[in-house]
């Protein structure tokens, strides 16, 4: 198939330590998206990076920072993050993030 | 915020008709995402679209086509999509895809 297919069952979970784990989903040079598991009080600490990014709540609740502003964020809740703008977020309620990016991480591969 | 926020309850639902409606979500230029509830047996019917698609399954069960070839995905599950392909998708089971492209959908919007 002319197209990325990842079944999830198949793809590998990675332990980023301190409650957080990573599973990179479908992908290709332009677009890749990923399963981000916190347990609750977990960190995504503040970080740039030259990729835009949206994050799509999943399941629970997080506190997402963007520079130096807060917004909640639950179920179904979505945030696009353009280039290079520090962001991170805090686990308020055990739960799952999709993030998007465009182009893909190749450091999520190659780690 | 230098990021754009889609709080889910105050996106508008559109009805695509055929037991298929549509709420835009969080988006930039580069990043469009977008949420499609589906009926049992709804279709997204083949098409083609210059951008770059990430569909990721949020849940229920479809048969997704690309180009002359089927799988089928399920809670999790995500496949991308490169430009200019065509693809469609029949719901099995009654669910949700969450599609993000690169770079925004301007149709979305303007319709």
């Amino acid at each position: 198939m002319n197209a990325n297919v990842a079944i999830r069952s198949e793809q590998k979970l990675q332990d980023l330590g301190g409650g957080v784990n990573r599973r990179v989903l479908a992908y290709n040079k332009d677009l890749m998206t990923v399963e981000v598991i916190f347990e609750k009080g977990a960190e995504g600490s503040t970080h740039t990076h030259p990729h835009t990014q949206c994050t799509y709540v999943l399941c629970g609740k997080f506190e997402y920072s963007v520079e130096d502003e807060t917004v909640v964020l639950g179920a179904g809740d979505s945030i696009v993050v353009p280039p290079n703008l520090p962001h991170g977020t805090v686990c308020l309620e055990a739960g799952t993030l999709i993030d998007t990016f465009t182009p893909m991480r190749d450091d999520f591969i190659n780690e």
